[in-house]
């Protein structure tokens, strides 16, 4: 007897079935669908943020952080501005049916590439709730269904949101079926979808590097991962330091628990001695924790009231996700980049530096997926480069590099009008 | 004590290493490294063809098929035809350095994705001696290092064409070790290339299913696979029956042993009667066994000295690579649909109609890599695109579908201009 398929299997063959009739569903419906989730999570504000007390208080049961139990909470503001940030990709142009490389050839076949949706995405992300709306609606907008993995400390607020999500986008004339929300926290769900590579076509993952890991390594299917952020500042010699205090201070104490905080300040020898102190001071002030080397040491270790430690070898290379730094001295430009080379992941690197020269090399390069010069690396994001919003930042080189807005969800595929065209 | 490196950790360190210039190298060194591997690989015919007669020899003692010494056959035209092709490569725009989606943000932060290579190819291939040197130039003009890994049977000619690539190339300023051939024959050496993921960003494979899968299943980096083509030809009931004959003649006789060729013939009912025996005859005379569906059957099993059998249920979704279709004839453009959609391989498909709506459905309906109207699918192929040659054939969604030539081995990274940008 053939076993009852479970929620995964009922979910993913729904949203496949409706991923065929959104692959062209018009844009002024997807349009339509977006601007109603946008009115909806407002008009649900209740009944999103009652959810989201559940959580909330079982988070704090739990023993859940404070930086946690941040992230996971939902208020009237941050649901205005989650509803703002729909209305913004439903303002951007809809990627599907772009065509491009149009050309005719000498026989007369006329050929291009056509853009059209990956199909169906698997979503497998933890915590913050705000990911079950980026996500839902960047995949509607580019025509892909959806299956919504969210972790089990937000599974309330997340379940509230997908059902205003399914309510809205369904009446606005969205397939039934596009958006699909696993209401089970049985782990053994996450493995089951990692092997449906027939059903899903891309899984990304969103959270901590255990997860994006684990998906990496068990998933059958294509994944885009990224999200591990080792960011390196380098000051050169040349740089401005006024700049390159603003920008490393920018980069490690804004928002430090993400993926694109600074982790490594490499510093050129000929201006340590001038730098240093001056942002270790500033560093100090808002309790950055400063694991430096030997020539960082001598110079820093001084000034009052700092958390200055000696580095060791593990934290060149490390993720801090937090008010921790390291500071390396360096002798040249071509040390830093030996440096960012060996221990960067590949996401976010920026040079301080006003040498036309030193600037050119640090982005010829670098190979991540941003490079900066002057600007701090706290800018890799969707929203913040006009993607609208973010399905992920991926750090891989293969389809997607950096971070992934509606363009990224697309695939292409060849079309050639012909009029009775043979192979000679 | 640490053992002695091998071929494939020494050749892939060398890769590595030269794939840092080769990234930034300019345009005029690697098209005159091109236009010098024509030359060269025409001044020496004699030294190649020689190692090319080894394997044939070879080939011939070990019974390989007619077919298969086909393949590896070069001769004195196939050498200036590759060379030729060689030409064709170097007058393509180089894809490195192409900058695109350029804005300038609220803030002045001015950003844009720039086109870069992807770093070290692996290519793992099989028979046709001629993919050594298509493969070398398209990862030398897109500044990628290439790791050449072809069959045994083709050692000889492989092994003489890399060496004129390499000398030729070298001595044109492309950095020592962009190019490096496995001399070795033996297979441990593949599965231990596709575990080197920190050294080789993209593996290549090239050849059949068998080979194929394996690296697909083996591989830790990124594959892109393909190569499998279970094509249909779909004559709908308005089509053109001249240009359904010649169309469907073309696709299955042309070249029957490759990827792109006709595997399956699905017709419409209300044309089965007018067209069946006209394409039956010209198959029958060209040679190729037909496994008809019952209806089919029935209308061509009474014609003369065809080869006529009835269909088995695996015929459906088969790859023949021989003079053999599956014929089938269904009652509606929607069978024919869901027909393709179950057993196609996502490679290319056709459909022969001149009924705008017919077209247009199939065109959006259809999910694979190239989806024809009224033109043979032999045409899928990177010269025939215009591609210049071609890497393989993608018949995945994720990075590159359908013929891979220059711009599909290549990424992008995002650079940031900035003059002190922090973010509020």
């Amino acid at each position: 007897m053939q076993p009852a398929m479970n929620e995964v299997e009922v979910k993913t063959k729904a949203a496949k079935a409706a991923s065929k009739k959104l692959a062209y569903l018009a844009t002024d419906t997807k349009n339509k669908a977006l601007f109603s989730i946008a009115d909806e999570l407002i008009a649900n504000e209740k009944t999103i943020l009652a959810a989201n007390r559940l959580d909330y208080a079982e988070g704090e049961k739990a023993g859940m952080s404070a930086a946690m139990l941040d992230r996971l909470l939902l208020t009237s503001e941050r649901i205005q501005a989650i509803s703002s940030d729909v209305r913004n990709v439903a303002a951007l142009p809809d990627p599907v049916g772009e065509t491009f490389e149009m050309r005719t050839l000498p026989n007369g076949l006329q050929i291009s590439k056509r853009r059209v949706p990956l199909g169906v995405i698997g979503a497998i992300y933890e915590s913050r709730p705000n990911v079950t709306v980026d996500i839902s609606i960047l995949c509607l907008k580019s025509g892909n269904a959806v299956i919504l993995r969210g972790g089990k400390e937000a599974i309330h607020s997340n379940s509230a949101l997908a059902k205003v999500i399914q309510n809205a986008s369904y009446q606005a004339g969205v397939p039934q079926g596009a958006v699909q929300f696993i209401e089970s926290t049985d782990r053994a769900l996450v493995g089951q979808m990692l092997k449906m590579r027939d059903t899903i076509d891309l899984i990304v993952p969103r959270g901590g590097a255990e997860l994006i890991n684990y998906v990496a390594q068990n998933a059958a299917m294509s994944v885009v991962t990224g999200g591990i952020g080792v960011c390196h500042t380098y000051v050169d010699s040349s740089a401005d330091l006024d700049k390159a205090v603003a920008i490393a201070y920018n980069a490690k104490v804004q928002r430090p628990t993400v993926c694109n905080a600074l982790d490594t300040l490499l510093v050129h020898a000929n201006v340590a001695q001038s730098y240093l102190p001056r942002i270790a001071t500033e560093w100090g002030g808002a309790g950055v924790e400063m694991h430096c080397d030997q020539r960082a040491l001598e110079i820093i270790q001084t000034l009052p009231s700092l958390k200055v430690v000696s580095a060791n070898d593990e934290v060149w290379g490390k993720e801090f996700l937090a008010l921790v730094a390291a500071i390396k001295v360096v002798g040249s430009l071509d040390e830093a980049l030996e440096h960012i080379e060996y221990y960067g992941s590949g996401h976010s690197e920026a040079i301080v530096t006003e040498d036309y020269a030193a600037a050119m090399r640090f982005l010829n390069e670098v190979d991540a997926a941003c490079v900066y010069v002057n600007a701090s690396t706290r800018f890799t994001d969707g929203g913040q480069f006009g993607l609208g919003a973010e399905v992920g930042i991926s750090t891989q080189k293969l389809h997607a590099r950096g971070p992934m807005g509606l363009k990224e969800l697309t695939t292409y595929k060849w079309i050639v009008l012909g009029n009775g065209q043979v192979r000679p």
